[in-house]
């Protein structure tokens, strides 16, 4: 029998092996995973708190689990790593490692390229001295306020939410001065005691498939105050979106659950952000929330259903403005919560704020905009169209189904050289830990290295006579080493191994083929390209040469290369902070035409020449083809 | 000791004596309240529950009751009549007999002079063929779904509420057709498989202190399908306004409850209807509220400390106009809720109804109008000018604190006759059953019928030497048979007394003098007077001539006196029916002067002068100068 657990950790991504009857605590700690515990694995601190939702293959809940974990706890599937066992039954394990268990904070590489934009925000604070009520007075709170309103501020026409009117009168009576909050000069949104101006807030949002990221912002100078981002927590209901849509399918109730679950994860955050902040969720006046349409649909309660079939019909392409206590979303409930517009079934809204903040929605010379996930979008701008695509590029550059992948966080190796005569290799690790995977920056370093040394050939397969230790055997499979075990922070080496190139050859594949059928469209050639615009959250350690060595993207000059970073995210932070560039984002889609890859004559003979390091097509990657070295 | 003990049984208002150790259940029987009791009081069946708030006076909770209590409804309140004993500790109990447990379904008169208007509501539905999805059109279904608006109905510009949006892609993807609901011509509210446009339906509501009635009003073409009303559930947390607003400031959570138990209240009502139309709530696409201030504010949640305090301001006056879901208004929750708007402190939406349903929004001969309830809403129109007051009458006329008094319900007694040679009386019972109290219109007559019998005099005192046997002493209060026990369903006779007429007093020196304030302001005679309105639910069998004889209402001509009925709530349908009716009634607060009669200078002798029957005043009312019988 074999003894062998897989066990996947998350949010880290880490897939590690285990042996039965180790605890999860055991296996975090052999393999450099940081989990609390400030007793000792002795069942007594509960700061180990991990959550297995399918529990198949671990030991039932102990009675000391029972004493330190609440009942509510129980169900949800939290255990204590250090009583929880692996069992003979085991085969796969996931285990959640909730933030408060974590020992170290998570570092997501969460910049974007901030295109500064004017502060015009829709909202602003003005304050005002409303006139007590008096026998002699007898209009209303509001008349008086609104009067007020009228005659200090040059505001009229204005309609006050009943929310806050309710609070109204005590307000008025508490202070001499008050703050009113306005929304586009026509909606009065909070009365607050006293002046307040200082304090308007709002949140930039990208809902990934995989991940949000959220951006508190101040509304008065524009700026970003602080970032978070956390695993979107429907993952637990699907890894990718078609799998969410069919389980949105299973049950009435489904649907509102991956809603709530969302606009839950939404919340977490911007907790989190007031507590590091001391900011309170009352002084957050806005959302702006960015996402591909899935994460569109599934966040407003919209069906999903049609989305995952021909013709992958949309249920609205608009923009979505509505309260934010409509959506459950815990800022001030007067307060409004933005979705901005999609583009299509497939291109979503994080599309429209990558064009805006690649600034690619004026007419102009060609520019080519990745973005680079899951799905990967890819936009071409050429004089005055647009045209996109969205392909199924898979999680490899996230570290997924990577062997030894994992996400841009401390302890992911991001660089790596190796040297083409000894093939030894130098890395660099993000933190100061010693390594425990490769995020995908290291990934692609590692197989264009591979390429140019001659290692791996153009099918990315190793070469069979090679007799170096770092290249090896592993059943079916060949692997080359990484790291040794002595260098890393796990129970053995880091390596990258054939089936994970392959995994890296459909991506790469999927994300160029895309931009090949695009750029044949509008006939442009990578010489006419004046930039490549790279975002995604990986982008931000990725080599040019070694992206172009594989192939991944056009091989221009790498001065005409730009990465963005979370570009959604800034779009969606222009978004908030400009009523201009607002309403530029909602006049995107109306320009933008959508490109079906699956109809389109070209795309499988691109994608199958781009199944090829770096492209099966001659003369297309000058960059690769200097540089790699002639096979022995 | 005195084992009499006083018990009140709501909704009916009746008052009655009851002897230690009665059960609740004989001390109902014996006075003719009928509740069910299907077991013959053997704490079997349960279908004499009633609700007993404060318990002291009561026996303990007995085993056999709480078998069939469950612990819920104990913790509530209830108990079986049938085993809840007075007990020595009793002084004053006040039994609610909910309807489920009552015998004979409550019957008021919901009546309200109905003015036909042209329906042209805000809603109307639109059925449109939407073009299917295919791969060729990538319109989203929101956009198809406009498109067919556009080109079937000339319909353009339209908001879509999300709501409406989330479920279309199911609803288009069943039918062909589909009917689209929009308001106003600007707001896609709901979207229905098929051709339902017969099916448009809204509420009329009025919300009284201590009555809501509700009309369910088929907006195709304006009809009344059928009325409801019960008590406002809010009456547990205080009888009057004050009283209320008094609790509603005991506790933050209070003011919730307020809210929470109207709108339950008005729930409650919508889906009797629907039960009883076989309608869905889902059908039901807007509802118009009036109600006075303070019922304004409570339904609305907004603060209402201040209504209760110099200088009595309200919080707003404007119309409200919100998304029945924000309220939880468990109709179409993309439907919409109008509270008409306010006047003033003390004269709410329910007088703009008055306004709007007694037609006197426009300029003209002198009106006045009288909506008479526990708060009296004068108003008075001449020319393009309206004043109006409002004026505490108490609750006399609604058959409260008057011993025997009653709501006009089955077994009032509604019209009486007292022969002025014999002192006989003839009595009119609504329902078929024998008597047991008086409602406001046989108070009204007996009170006018005494004076004019020289029974009492101007001050409301007794003759005190006419001997017959209908005239006792009671205590230190005198009273007269209206109905002697053995014509009577209950145990005893019924009476009126002097206390009773003090209390009719007050009421219309109270009424009376309001609208002498308002006449005199406008220096209009009584001769001047083209109309005099009375609304209110009591006025339905009130008799004209001795209203005018008790001094209740300015001595006109009987062809000159209307009665509105549930005039209020007439106005609300009005509003509900007629998007132009609506535009006026919103219009009508600023055409209105409020007259506050406590800073009006002759308000005070006014008042003093119309405590007499019909007024110490001579010449304004010559019906009863002419009819009132010499004293002996």
């Amino acid at each position: 029998m074999d003894t062998r657990v897989k066990v996947l950790f998350e949010p880290y991504g880490r897939k590690v092996e285990a042996r039965i009857p180790s605890t999860i605590l055991e296996v975090a700690q052999n393999n450099g995973i940081g989990v609390r515990s400030e007793c000792g694995g002795k069942q007594a601190c509960g700061k180990c708190r991990v959550m297995v939702k399918d529990q198949v293959g671990l030991n039932g809940v102990t009675d000391k689990e029972k004493i330190v974990l609440s009942e509510g706890e129980i169900t949800l599937g939290y255990r204590l790593a250090c009583d929880a066992r692996l069992t003979s039954d085991a085969d796969k394990i996931t285990v959640m490692v909730p933030v408060e268990s974590r020992l170290r904070p998570r570092r997501f590489t969460e910049w974007g390229k901030e295109r500064r934009v004017k502060p015009e925000p829709t909202l602003r604070k003005y304050p005002v001295r409303v006139a007590e009520p008096s026998l002699d007075d007898n209009r209303s709170d509001v008349e008086r306020l609104l009067d007020a309103l009228h005659k200090e501020q040059d505001l009229v026409g204005l309609a006050v939410d009943l929310q806050a009117v309710r609070e109204l009168p005590n307000i008025l009576r508490s202070s001499d001065l008050v703050t009113v909050v306005v929304r586009d000069e026509s909606e009065v949104i909070s009365v607050e005691a006293g002046v307040t101006s200082e304090k308007l807030f709002g949140l930039a949002v990208d809902v990934g498939t995989s991940k949000i990221t959220c951006n508190l912002v101040n509304l008065n100078n524009g700026e970003t105050i602080r970032s978070r981002s956390m695993e979107n927590p429907q993952i637990v209901y699907g890894e990718d979106v078609i799998s969410r849509i069919a389980f949105s399918q299973e049950k009435a109730e489904n649907r509102l659950m991956l809603q709530e679950s969302v606009i839950g994860g939404v919340n977490t955050l911007m907790w989190q952000l007031c507590r590091e902040t001391s900011l309170s969720p009352e002084n957050i006046y806005e959302v702006v929330l960015v996402g591909n349409t899935a994460m569109h649909h599934l966040l407003l309660g919209l069906e999903p259903k049609y989305l995952a079939r021909v013709p992958f019909t949309p249920v609205s392409k608009s923009p979505v403005d509505v309260k934010a206590r409509d959506l459950g979303i815990e800022i001030n409930p007067c307060g409004y919560v933005l979705f901005l517009p999609i583009i299509d079934g497939f291109v979503g809204a994080d599309a429209v704020a990558d064009i805006l903040s690649g600034g690619i929605y004026r007419s102009g010379e060609p520019v080519l905009l990745l973005d680079i996930g899951t799905n990967t979008e890819v936009i071409l701008r050429h004089e005055d169209r647009i045209i996109c695509c969205s392909c199924a590029s898979g999680p490899a550059f996230e570290g997924v189904h990577i062997e030894h992948g994992m996400k841009a966080v401390d302890g992911a190796i991001e660089k790596i050289r190796i040297d083409k005569e000894t093939y030894e290799v130098e890395f660099e690790t993000l933190g100061d830990d010693k390594p425990v995977g490769l995020c995908g920056s290291a990934i692609i370093d590692a197989v264009a290295q591979l390429l140019q040394s001659g290692m791996i050939n153009g099918l990315g397969k190793f070469n069979t006579v090679a007799k170096i230790p770092r290249l090896r055997k592993a059943g079916n499979n060949k692997e080359f080493v990484i790291a040794w075990g002595e260098e890393a922070g796990i129970d053995g080496d880091i390596t990258i191994s054939e089936r994970d190139i392959n995994e890296v050859l459909l991506a790469k594949a999927a994300i160029y083929s895309a931009s090949a059928v695009l750029m044949r469209k509008m006939n442009i050639g990578k010489e006419d390209m004046k930039k490549v615009l790279i975002a995604g959250a990986f982008g931000s350690q990725v080599d040019k040469r070694n992206a172009k060595t594989i192939g991944l993207i056009p091989d221009v000059d790498d001065g005409r290369i730009r990465f963005l970073g979370n570009a959604a995210l800034t779009g969606a932070k222009m978004a908030l902070v400009s009523r201009r560039m607002r309403r530029l984002a909602e006049g995107i889609p109306a320009k933008v035409e959508y490109v079906e890859l699956a109809t389109s004559p070209d795309f499988k003979k691109e994608f199958t020449n781009a199944l090829w390091l770096p492209n099966r097509s001659p003369g297309l990657f000058h960059t690769a083809e200097k540089s790699v070295k002639k096979r022995d």
